[in-house]
């Protein structure tokens, strides 16, 4: 799909693009639909009837306010394996569970590492690997990154982790730190991403940018990142769109 | 190959081996054969004739004593790259060279990008990545190892460069924050490697150790590392000798 306001991807996105960086979550693996199958399994093991579906939402809403507690220093720095678990144990509560064994918080907490791709993805990075450095740059420690692209079976060049910058999307820190640690400048460096908020932080520090399109990453009746806010460089249905607009 | 000093590797691998860490040059790439066929190349585009074999060599020879100006801390963090051309430039005079163009000190420099894998060594690691995560622990910089792994098909899960730790290798610095970012103890790691020195070091610090005979390292002659110098958990003649070993 071709940005209307912009005519098309071809003159916007620079000749000397060399690597390809990659929200993770909703943009390259499918959060919302695995962490309810995982929570459906477990629930069904232990015999604990919960509407899944809301629990996954509920968790997962804690994750901006989580990471905020970092970005603005009311807590020291945490990675997000740590932040995931500390907001299921907060959450539990609301659907009856005062606690859960020691081992069971730990097989939550890395439902995080076991997180389906959508269908769309590996073929889609594969083609864009022929002529790209690839990579992720999301907010989970490098730990769960490495977990999830063995996991997925995502062809990663390269693994970024926040931990390695010790700063969240959207701090400056974790896309300059991706860009030099690459030897590129920013302008060499695209972010591909289904949020319009990471891209902003992105293009501001002079990465190119590409919106893919994830209208059900929130399940039915999402409301938020349906469009691109901005003309951003490329804008994709999926990973297969983004190929043919990036490599051809 | 069997270590006879310890009677094969089953006993002292531990199971709950899950990853596999690579020294690079040397063991994963043949840097001195790849060095000397650039260099030669050079050599009759720009009409230099010089033996490239004794280049090659003189110019590794500063490898570590470099690195060892920075692990003593007489030079301020310098990543691999800068080495490299800083030891080009010192070396070249003793060729009849006083100094070359900007663009051919960035081409020589940045042979050390372009290095072929030994034969073996990509049948191996693919082998050994479906069951372990396997990655460079090498002295070179990120954006080295990025370039190199894409230019030889490296089929590396993550990449760790030294300037992700600003410390070389003995120190202990990069082995313990390779761990440290996989989340893993360290003796859920080995490391692989053609230098006992290497090795030394990993094991040190509770690393598990494989050692890779790569007697032409240094061409013909080479009087190091012809064998272990210590009972290392896993001795293997190549990559599929390794791969036997530890995946069967």
């Amino acid at each position: 799909m071709v940005n209307p306001e912009i005519g098309g991807s071809g003159p916007t996105v620079s000749k000397d693009l060399r690597a390809i960086v990659f929200d993770t979550f909703g943009t390259v693996v499918d959060w919302r639909g695995s962490l309810i199958a995982s929570l459906g399994r477990f629930g069904v093991e232990r015999g604990i009837d919960l509407p899944w579906d809301k629990v996954a939402d509920r968790w997962r809403s804690m994750y901006k306010p989580k990471m905020e507690l970092v970005r603005s220093r009311a807590l020291e720095w945490t990675i997000l394996d740590q932040l995931h678990r500390a907001a299921l144990i907060e959450i539990l509560p609301e659907f009856g569970i005062s606690t859960l064994p020691e081992d069971d918080l730990r097989f939550l907490t890395e439902c995080w590492h076991r997180l389906a791709p959508w269908p769309d993805a590996i073929a889609g990075l594969t083609r864009l690997r022929r002529k790209f450095i690839i990579g992720p740059l999301s907010n989970g420690n490098f730990s769960l990154m490495v977990n999830l692209a063995k996991y997925a079976q995502l062809p990663w060049d390269v693994i970024f982790g926040a931990d390695l910058f010790r700063h969240y999307k959207p701090d400056p820190e974790i896309y300059l730190g991706a860009c030099s640690l690459l030897n590129l400048r920013t302008d060499q460096v695209m972010l591909g991403a289904a949020h319009n908020y990471d891209l902003v932080a992105a293009r501001e520090l002079g990465l190119q940018t590409a919106f893919i399109l994830r209208p059900n990453e929130h399940g039915p009746g999402q409301k938020t990142d349906l469009k691109p806010e901005q003309a951003w460089d490329v804008v994709a249905t999926d990973f297969g769109d983004l190929a043919n607009q990036l490599v051809g």
